[in-house]
C-alpha cells in the first residue's frame, strides 16, 4: 500500500521528467545591497531564484543519451526545492569581504557561485545517501518521494557519488581565477577545493554520519551532550563551515578573517541542529517536507530529549548569541551574516 | 549458512583491526630505472611495496576516537590488495615526462604520489559500492569478505563517500605545488583535481555504472558491442584515463602529450575490460579472488559473449597494439607504459 502511493507520487512529479534549461538565459538583480539593517527576506527572494537558475543548468552532457537517467537522478534531488543555506551563507561570507556592489547577481557573485552550486551538490549528496534504506530510511524529502524511491537503491547511490565528484570539478572548471580577490589566486581555489573534500570525509559529513549511526544502536540514555555535539559539528556544521571559508577566501580575505567567519558557521551549524530536533517534535509533516516525530519514535538521543524543549530553546539562542560574537569584529557589512544566524533558529522547516 | 560462514571469514581476517602506521618508516630503492628494456615485474616488486606502505598511512585523523569505526572500513578495502594499476600508470606516465632518475622512490615520485594514492581511494571506493547488495551484491573482493558484509550496508557506502572526498583533499594538501614540473604549476594541479572529478560523474564512473545497470535489465542479445563499449570507456577506462594524464600533467607534459597518454590509457582501459571478460570465464573464483562466472549465470552482456573467447583474445590484442601506437613518438623512455599495457591482458587475475 505505501509502495504504490509512493509511485502514485513519483509518477506525479512535475520533477520527474527530463531537465532542459531553459533557451533564454534570465536575469537577476538586488533591490537594495546597502541598507543598514539586512533585509534577509529581500535578499532570499532575489537570489533563491538565480540559485536555482544556475543549479538547474549545472550538470553537463545532459544531451549523452547514456547519462539521461543517471543526470536525471541528481537534477531529481539537486532541484527538488529546499532553502539553499549552504550557497547563501557562501555567497553572504563572500560578500563580507569583497568589493564587489554590482546589482547585476550574475556579475556581483560571478566569483563565489561555483562553489557556492558546488556546496549544494555535496549537500544533495549526503541527502540522497542518508535516505536509503540502510541508512534512515526515508520515502519523503522537501515533501517529494526520496531519490531511491523514483530511481531506485543503486541508481540513487551512483547519482549520490556523482553529485560529490562533479561537485569538485564543477568549483575549478567554472571559477575564473584571475577574478578570485586576494594575492595566490589559483592557491585559494586548491584551498577552496580541499576544504570541500575534508568536509565529507572521515572527520567531516561522513564521520558524523557513522558516528551517529553507532549512537542509535544505543539506548539514548547513553548518548551525552557531547556525543552529540560531536555527531553534529561533523554532519552539519563542516559544510556551513566550508560554505562560510570559501566564500571568505574567494573575497580575499586573510587566515585570521577565515577563522572568525569559520567559528561562526560552527556555531551557526550546531544552532541548526538544536532548530531541526525542536523542529522534529514541534512541527508537522506538511510544514517540514519529511516525517515529523521520527526522532521520538526511533529513541533517538536529541537535544530536546537531553536539554528538554525549554533548555533546547536556549541552547539554540545561546549559540547564535556566541556566533554572532565572532563577527564582532565587523560592522554593519556583516549584518547579511548575522541575519542568517537569526534565520537558522526561526524558521519553520 | 552463507552469512556464518561469510562471519567467520571476517573475524580471521588480519586487517580486521584498526590500523595503526608502522613506527619506523620503511625506506623504498629501485634496482634499475634505466635498462632499455623495461623490466616490469621488478618494477612492480619494487614500487608496489611502495605505493602499499604510503596508502597505509594516508587517512588523517585515526587517532579521533570517534572516526575509529569509519576509519576502520576505509582502510579495510584501501589496503585489501590488488594490482594498484592506477597508481602505477601514473608513476610511469610520470616518468614519460619528468627529468627525475633517482632510485630512492620517495623522492623520484615526490611530486605524483599524492595523485597516484588518490586514484586508488577513487578506485577503492567505486569497488565497495559496486559490492553494495543493491548493486553487484558480491560477498567477496580480493578474496576477503566486501566491505559491507563486514561493516554493514550504511558503513559501507559512508566509508566509500569518505574515500571519494578525501581523495580530493589528499591530492591537493599532499602534492607540494613547486615540485611540479612545467610552467603554471597550480594550474596543473586545479587541472589533475578536476579530471579526478570529471572520472567519477555522470560521464564517467557512475555514468558507466548507472548504464551497466540498465543493459543488465535487458536479455543479453539486446545489448551490443558499442553499448558495451561506452559502458566500459567510462566504468573502467575513465579512471585510467585520468591516471596517466595526471601523471603527465603534473611531469610537465603538453596539452598535446596528454592527450595522446589519455589515448594510450583509454586503449588499454577497455582492453582490461576484455581481459576481465575473458578472465571471468577462463579463471577460477581462486585465481580471481572474486566469484567467477558471474556474468554466464546472470546472463550478462560481455566481450565474450559478443565476440566468442577467440573474438575477444583478438579484441584485446587489438586493443593493446592502437595503445601502443598512441606512444609511437616515444623511445624506450615509453617502455614501462607499453609494459602496463602488455600485463594488462596476460594477467591471471
Amino acid at each position: 500500500m505505501k509502495l504504490a502511493v509512493i509511485t502514485l507520487l513519483a509518477l506525479a512529479l512535475p520533477g520527474n521528467s527530463f531537465f532542459f534549461p531553459p533557451t533564454t538565459p534570465p536575469t537577476f538583480h538586488l533591490s537594495s545591497t546597502t541598507s543598514s539593517t539586512f533585509d534577509l527576506p529581500t535578499y532570499l527572494k532575489e537570489t533563491t531564484p538565480f540559485i536555482e537558475s544556475s543549479l538547474s543548468t549545472c550538470l553537463e552532457y545532459q544531451s549523452i543519451p547514456q547519462t539521461k537517467k543517471i543526470t536525471e537522478a541528481m537534477y531529481y534531488s539537486l532541484l527538488a526545492g529546499g532553502k539553499r543555506i549552504r550557497p547563501v551563507a557562501c555567497l553572504l561570507s563572500y560578500d563580507l569581504f569583497s568589493k564587489k556592489n554590482n546589482k547585476d547577481l550574475k556579475v556581483k557573485y560571478e566569483t563565489p557561485i561555483a562553489t557556492a552550486l558546488s556546496l549544494e551538490m555535496i549537500h544533495t549528496m549526503s541527502l540522497i545517501h542518508d535516505d536509503l534504506p540502510s541508512m534512515d530510511d526515508d520515502d519523503l524529502r522537501r515533501g517529494k518521494p526520496t531519490c531511491h524511491i523514483v530511481y531506485g537503491e543503486d541508481v540513487a547511490i551512483l547519482a549520490g557519488d556523482s553529485l560529490l565528484s562533479s561537485s569538485f570539478e564543477y568549483c575549478i572548471k567554472n571559477t575564473r581565477i584571475d577574478a578570485i580577490s586576494g594575492d595566490n589566486k589559483p592557491e585559494r581555489l586548491l584551498n577552496v577545493v580541499s576544504r570541500l573534500g575534508a568536509s565529507v570525509g572521515n572527520i567531516g559529513l561522513a564521520g558524523g554520519q557513522v558516528m551517529d549511526l553507532e549512537c542509535e544502536g544505543k539506548p539514548s540514555g547513553e548518548v551525552g551532550i557531547e556525543d552529540l555535539r560531536w555527531i553534529h559539528l561533523h554532519k552539519t556544521a563542516a559544510l556551513l563551515k566550508v560554505a562560510c571559508a570559501s566564500g571568505a577566501i574567494l573575497g580575499g580575505a586573510s587566515e585570521e578573517e577565515v577563522e572568525k567567519v569559520e567559528m561562526f558557521a560552527e556555531k551557526i551549524g550546531l544552532a541548526f541542529q538544536v532548530a531541526d530536533d525542536i523542529l522534529d517534535c514541534t512541527a508537522s509533516s506538511e510544514e517540514l517536507g519529511k516525517t515529523a516525530g521520527k526522532d521520538e519514535a526511533v529513541d533517538k538521543a536529541t537535544y530536546v530529549r537531553l536539554l528538554g524543549l525549554e533548555g533546547a530553546k536556549e541552547e539554540a539562542q545561546r549559540l547564535t548569541d556566541e556566533a554572532k560574537e565572532c563577527l564582532s569584529g565587523w560592522g554593519e557589512e556583516a549584518d547579511g551574516l548575522r541575519a542568517i544566524a537569526d534565520f537558522i533558529i526561526s524558521r519553520s522547516n
